[in-house]
């Protein structure tokens, strides 16, 4: 089975504490890596934590509030430094686009790599972003006081294996194997017709990882998510500041835990914590677990397989 | 005495290590703070080293290199997070004014508090940029590939103290003592001229500070900061590198004390310290102090008397 992990960079909210890092989380699959938001400091938790970022191609802003892209001008400016030659893929708000370009033109930096921007535009449904032989990553829409985008990393359908005992005794040819792995039935040269579910095993579910931040609760982030193996959701507040959490447009633990359920997702993350959360934030995974079970704390520098 | 002191928090160079933070220093004097430079990851290195900025109104920023000011809107936004009414001062090259009433303007931010922005300008002379009854700060041109400035703190000269044995002898007015810490002799009521150099015991040396990065070596440096009591100054090579030095209009710690035994300093700390230098700089104090004795290396989180 492919690599798939994040590891979590910055699981802090707007205003950075000792105890937690602004926004940011470095998505691997396979011999790729994504990082989702770059809040201020996170190329030095890339150094702190031993993420290298060798095989970073593709960088995805969620929305234009500090805490969440404060960093990304300091890491851009390091792989310039570092003479990077290869593309970088920036999905992010237009805007962005001009802050950039501002800070490149008035430091006069004109950067060894190119920098291929791609603007979230379309906020009213999901938008395929991008796509691998094994991978999709798709935006969708959530809620905040800025157009903000979540993103869903999804593996694509895996072809299932064909049955070693098949293959010893019947020889298929190469062209066989690949249409019984789409999903064909199996003829031999007698005429004998072996069913598709009887020559293959079952491939494993492809699994998926979505990334909510920030966000008021949202009725639709379920739709999109639906079936999502880990659930990344903003969890700013808990119970005791449900109104405060409706007047900034973010989430307590049990509205994450609430999408988490209605999803199905397997397993939900929980972060952003309000500053107010020192290092304990268990009243927000015990408030999580009350609706949903599998619900944990996220922290900085570790590293969740999906 | 006043307190006068600087507290490293950055001192490493372009490309962040997980030995040092980019360019950064508080310098504290009497009751007000001043930031110079303000390199990614400044704020959570205030948090880090417990250095608050309650009494922080004036920042300074030497240039446009990123790692010298990518910290500074995500300061900017923490203060204006945390509800800062008072104005904030900001002497930096022109176009950072730019690049932050971009950043604030795409982010839909209005500050709470005024910024107000000197530009710094006069790159031939040294200017006055700050002055209260006790402390000047003053730019004066350094020489890099981009327009830099470097900055003295002096502080005023200082009233003698009146000899109290004379006090309470002659009893003299308020208005005497004042004509007498201003140089005036006594003349008592019976005649008798008392020269002011009997009466007075001379106060101590004004004291000053001088913020050098990053510069090349420069002839003229020595005669702006003429005297100086603590001499801050690039050292991002070693001998072996002098040449590299030369290319990229950086100094060897050699320079540096140059600078410092030609301005005729008392103390050198030397800083901006190439990524190669890993936590041990040692050889940049060995090669100083052959030209100066009184060199020392810099380290983030100290903080230096002045």
């Amino acid at each position: 089975m492919r690599k798939f992990q994040v590891t979590v960079l910055g699981c802090g909210s707007a205003v950075p504490t000792s105890w937690h890092n602004p926004s940011s989380q470095m998505v691997q699959y396979d011999n790729r890596q994504f990082l989702v938001d770059c809040g201020e400091g996170t190329q030095m938790q890339m150094i702190k934590y031993k993420v290298k970022y060798a095989k970073l191609d593709h960088i995805f802003i969620t929305h234009l509030h500090g805490d969440h892209f404060f960093g990304l001008i300091g890491l851009m400016n390091t792989l310039h430094l570092m003479r990077r030659e290869k593309t970088l893929h920036l999905f992010a708000p237009l805007d962005l686009h001009e802050i950039i370009r501002t800070q490149l033109r008035l430091t006069n930096t004109r950067l060894y790599y190119p920098l291929d921007f791609h603007a979230l535009e379309d906020y009213r449904n999901d938008e395929l972003l991008y796509e691998n032989k094994h991978l999709s990553v798709r935006s969708f829409p959530l809620k905040h006081s800025v157009p903000v985008w979540g993103f869903l990393f999804r593996e694509n359908p895996l072809h299932p294996n064909i049955d070693k005992a098949f293959v010893k005794k019947y020889k298929p040819s190469i062209e066989q194997i690949k249409t019984i792995k789409e999903g064909a039935d199996f003829v031999s040269p007698e005429g004998k017709i072996l069913p598709n579910d009887q020559i293959t095993i079952p491939s494993p579910q492809p699994r998926s990882f979505a990334y909510c931040s920030d966000t008021a609760y949202l009725e639709s982030t379920a739709e999109y998510v639906k079936g999502v193996d880990l659930l990344y959701h903003e969890s700013t507040f808990d119970n005791s500041r449900e109104e405060l959490a409706g007047i900034t447009l973010h989430s307590t633990a049990a509205e994450a835990a609430r999408v988490a359920l209605k999803a199905g997702a397997k397993k939900l993350l929980l972060g952003h914590y309000s500053a107010r959360f020192k290092k304990d934030a268990q009243i927000l995974q015990k408030e999580a677990r009350e609706i949903f079970p599998e619900s944990y704390l996220s922290d900085e520098g570790e590293t969740y397989d999906i």
